[in-house]
C-alpha cells in the first residue's frame, strides 16, 4: 500500500504551519506555492517604509524546510480541485499544466486585495498584500519626496508632500504612523519641504482598529493625533485617480501618493473550491466549513486561515492554529489516534504599532499601550519571524531605525520608476522625457 | 561677491569623495546624480548572489550628506555642457530640463557597461553595473534552480543548470566563484539536480584577473579549478542568444543563464564634454586629461575615475583618490594655498575574493591569497562600505552566509519573473499561460 499523501495549497502563515506540523506524520507531503519565499505579511508596511529589506520578511521556503525527508515543494499556482478524483490542478512557474494527486487536501490560498470592485483603483492606490506591492509603495513615497523637492510650484509640491492612506485597520495606522515618523524623524534635515507633509488615514468606519477593544482604538486615535495625521473616519472614497481621490458627497484630497489598505476577499480558487465541493461561500467569498475545518462532505479537505469562513478576525495567529489543528487532525487519521474534532481558536490578541515606542495590544482580558505595547509587539513579532538569520538582521534593523533614525533600505528600481513615470505621474510631455533618463540609467549610465 | 559654486557630477566613488572633501571649502556645492543612492559596485555581485540587501550596497546620498551646510543635492541626469557660459544642462526625476551654472566642475560620470557593438546581447545577458543589473541577475540565478527543478527533459534541465559568465575580471570571477558556492553549499539539499550545476567563465584573454599580478592570476585559476569552475580563456564570444552563446569557431554553450561582465566605456556625456572642449578621448571614449585632471585649456574643469584617460586601472581607489586631488586643488586655489598639482595614484593594491576564505590581493609587493588575502578583503570592504548601518548589516549577512551556509536576500519580484517571461525563456505558449501566472500573482493572490 502506498504512504499517504497530503497536499498543502499556500505557504503562507496556515500553509506553513500545517506542513511544520506534518513533519513526523506518515505521509508524504507536497506544498505548492507561487513563491519562492513564505511572505511575513505583518511586517510588509517596514518593507514599504525602508526599515526592511524584502529578504527579511520573505525567507525562502526551501531554507525553512531544508533538512525535511517527507516534503516536496513545487512552484505553482493551483488552479482547481476535482475533489472527485482527489487531485489538484496547478499552473507551474514554467506555465505547464500538472495533476498532483491527493489523499488529504489543506487548502490555505489565503486571502487577497478587494478594491470592492473598483480595481481602476489599483494602478493609483496599490495595496499592501505582496512583496512587490511593498516594493512599489517604497517607491513610491521615497520618488514623491525627491519630487517634491523639484517642484517649483507650491500646488504641485503640496501633491507630493500629501500621503492618503485608505482604510483604517492595522496596515493602515501603521503605514500612517511610519510615514509620519520618517517626515517627522528619520528623514529630518535630508528635505527641504518635510515639515509640509500631510498624511491623511481614511476610514468609511467610526474608529480606528475596529477589529480592536475600543479602549484601545482610543489610545491609537490620540497617538495618531500626536503624529499631526489626519485622521478622517466615516469618509467613504467613490473615486481615485493620479491627482488625488474623491470622497462620497463630492470633496476632494489632492494627493498623489495613495495606498490601499481597506479591504480583502478570498481567491478565486474558494470559488471553484465551492463549486467543486457544493460547498457554501460567505460575502467575502470565503469557504463556510465544518467545525473541524473540513469542507462539508469532504472529511479530507480542509480549509484554514482567511479562506475559511469563520467568526474570527484575518490574523496570523487564525491561520497558523488552523493549520497546525489540520495537520494534527490528519496525522491522528493515520495514527489511529484521533484528535478532538473541533477547531478551537486560542485568541492570542491583536496588536499594532503605530510609532516607534508605541502600539497597541490586547492579550486577553490585558490592554497594553504606549511603550509596554510597543515591547510585547517587537517580542512576538521576533518570536514569530521565521529564521535566526531574519531574527538577528531584523532586530539590527529595527535598533538602526528606533534608536537612532536612518531608513537604510530606500531603494527603488529605475524598473519601478520607469513604470510609476509612465503612469501619468507627470505630464505626457515631461513624461516622455523623464523614461528617455530612466532608459539611460537601465543601461547602467550615472552621468 | 557671490560665493564660488562647485558642481559635482556623479555621486559614484569620484563624487562622492570630492563632494566630501569640499566640507569646508568655501564654495557652494551641487552635486547632481539620477539616482538617490551611491553604489558600492565592487559588492553588487553579492547583492545578485542573495548575500546582501540592495539598501546595504547603496546607501542614500541624502543620508551621507545629512548634516552637510554648502551642498545643494540634485537628482537628474547631466547631458551637457557648456563651458563658454559655465553651464551643465541635466534632466531632472521630473523630466524638467535644468541649467547649473558652476565656477568649478568636477565631472565623475564613471563608466558604462559595453557589449562591444552588440547592444543585443544585454536581453539575454545583463552585466552588473546597476542595483537593477543585481537584482535581474539574481531573479534570474535564482529562477535558473526552479525551473530546473520541474524540469523533466534532462536536455532543458542541462540549459537551466548552467551559468555562462563572460569576462574573467573581478567581478566575472567573483560571480562565478559564489554561484558555485550557491550549487555547492549554500543551497544544498535544497534542490534535486544541484550537483548537476556548472559554472563556465569565459574570456577572450589568456589569464584570469589580467589587471593582477601573474602570480595572482595563478593562484586565482588554481581556486576556481577547486570550485569545478569551467574557465575557458582565449575563447571569444561572437554572438549570446536565449539558449546559449557561441564563440568564434563556431562552437555552442547552451546555457539559460548568461551574465556580461566583459568591457566598459565612458558614458556619453565623455563625447559630449570632449566635443564642448576640444578635448581628446581614447579608444575607451575617455577624455585624455592633465597631469591635474583638468581638461586641456579648461583649468576649471576636473574629468576624475573612469571617465578620465589615466594609464590606471578601474577601480574604486583611483576615482575616491582623484576626487580629493580635485576637491584639494579647488580648496588650494580659494583659499590662496596652492596645492601640488598632478595627481598622485597611491596604490593601495588590488582584490578578488572568489570564494569564502579565499581571495587573492597585490599591496604594493605585498601580495597576499587564501585566507590571509579573504581576511584582508573583509577589512577593506568594510572599511569602505559607507555608513554605519550598512557596516554592521553586511558583517552580519557576511558572517551567516559564510559560516553559516545560508542566503536570505533571494527575492525576485513577479514584475521580473514577468519581464524575463517576456524574454521567451519559455515557448510562446507556456509564456503566454506563465504571464497569467505572474499577472495572478501580482493581484496578490497566493493560490
Amino acid at each position: 500500500m502506498t504512504q499517504h499523501r497530503v497536499v498543502v495549497v499556500g505557504a503562507g502563515f496556515g500553509g506553513l504551519f500545517a506542513t511544520r506540523a506534518l513533519r513526523r506524520v506518515p505521509a508524504q507531503v507536497t506544498l505548492i506555492n507561487p513563491t519562492t519565499y513564505h511572505l511575513f505579511e505583518p511586517l510588509l508596511y517596514q518593507v514599504a517604509t525602508g526599515i526592511l529589506s524584502e529578504g527579511e520578511v520573505a525567507p525562502p521556503i526551501r531554507e525553512i524546510f531544508r533538512a525535511r525527508r517527507n516534503l516536496d515543494i513545487q512552484l505553482g499556482w493551483v488552479t482547481d480541485v476535482r475533489p472527485d478524483v482527489k487531485e489538484v490542478i496547478a499552473t507551474g512557474l514554467d506555465g505547464k499544466e500538472r495533476r498532483v494527486p491527493y489523499d488529504s487536501l489543506i487548502v490555505a490560498a489565503g486571502a487577497q486585495n478587494s478594491y470592492f470592485g473598483n480595481d481602476g483603483f489599483a494602478e493609483h492606490a496599490p495595496s499592501l498584500k505582496s512583496i512587490d506591492d511593498a516594493l512599489e509603495v517604497r517607491g513610491r513615497i521615497f520618488h514623491a519626496f525627491e519630487m517634491a523637492e523639484l517642484a517649483d510650484d507650491p500646488v504641485e509640491r503640496r501633491r507630493w508632500l500629501t500621503f492618503a492612506i485608505v482604510g483604517a485597520g492595522p496596515t493602515g495606522v501603521e503605514l500612517a504612523g511610519q510615514i509620519a515618523e520618517l517626515a517627522q524623524r528619520a528623514l529630518k534635515g535630508q528635505y527641504r519641504h518635510l515639515p509640509e507633509t500631510r498624511v491623511v488615514l481614511l476610514d468609511a468606519v467610526d474608529r480606528v482598529l475596529p477589529a480592536f477593544d475600543h479602549q484601545l482604538s482610543e489610545k491609537a486615535s490620540r497617538t495618531l493625533a500626536k503624529l499631526k495625521i489626519d485622521v478622517r473616519l466615516g469618509t467613504r472614497v467613490v473615486d481615485v485617480d493620479r491627482t488625488g481621490v474623491t470622497f462620497a458627497g463630492g470633496e476632494r484630497l489632492d494627493a498623489y501618493t495613495k495606498i490601499w489598505a481597506a479591504g480583502v476577499m478570498a481567491p478565486g480558487l474558494a470559488g471553484r473550491l465551492a463549486e467543486a465541493t457544493g460547498a457554501r461561500t460567505d460575502r467575502a467569498g470565503r469557504i463556510v466549513v465544518e467545525p473541524d475545518l473540513t469542507v462539508p462532505g469532504h472529511p479530507e479537505i480542509f480549509v484554514v486561515g482567511d479562506m475559511a469562513a469563520q467568526n474570527l478576525p484575518g490574523v496570523a495567529q487564525v491561520a497558523m492554529q488552523g493549520g497546525r489543528h489540520a495537520a494534527r487532525v490528519i496525522a491522528g487519521r493515520l495514527t489511529g489516534k484521533p484528535v478532538a474534532a473541533p477547531f478551537k481558536y486560542f485568541d492570542k490578541g491583536n496588536m499594532a504599532t503605530i510609532s516607534r515606542f508605541s502600539a497597541v495590544a490586547n492579550v486577553g482580558q490585558l490592554h497594553l499601550s504606549g511603550l509596554l505595547g510597543w515591547l510585547s509587539w517587537l517580542g512576538v513579532h521576533l518570536f514569530y519571524l521565521i529564521g535566526f538569520k531574519n531574527k538577528v538582521s531584523t532586530l539590527m534593523h529595527w535598533t538602526v531605525s528606533f534608536l537612532g533614525r536612518g531608513r537604510s533600505e530606500r531603494i527603488a528600481t529605475t524598473q519601478q520608476i520607469n513604470a510609476r513615470n509612465a503612469l501619468h505621474h507627470l505630464s505626457a510631455d515631461d513624461q516622455h522625457r523623464a523614461v528617455g533618463v530612466v532608459q539611460q540609467l537601465q543601461n547602467g549610465r550615472s552621468e
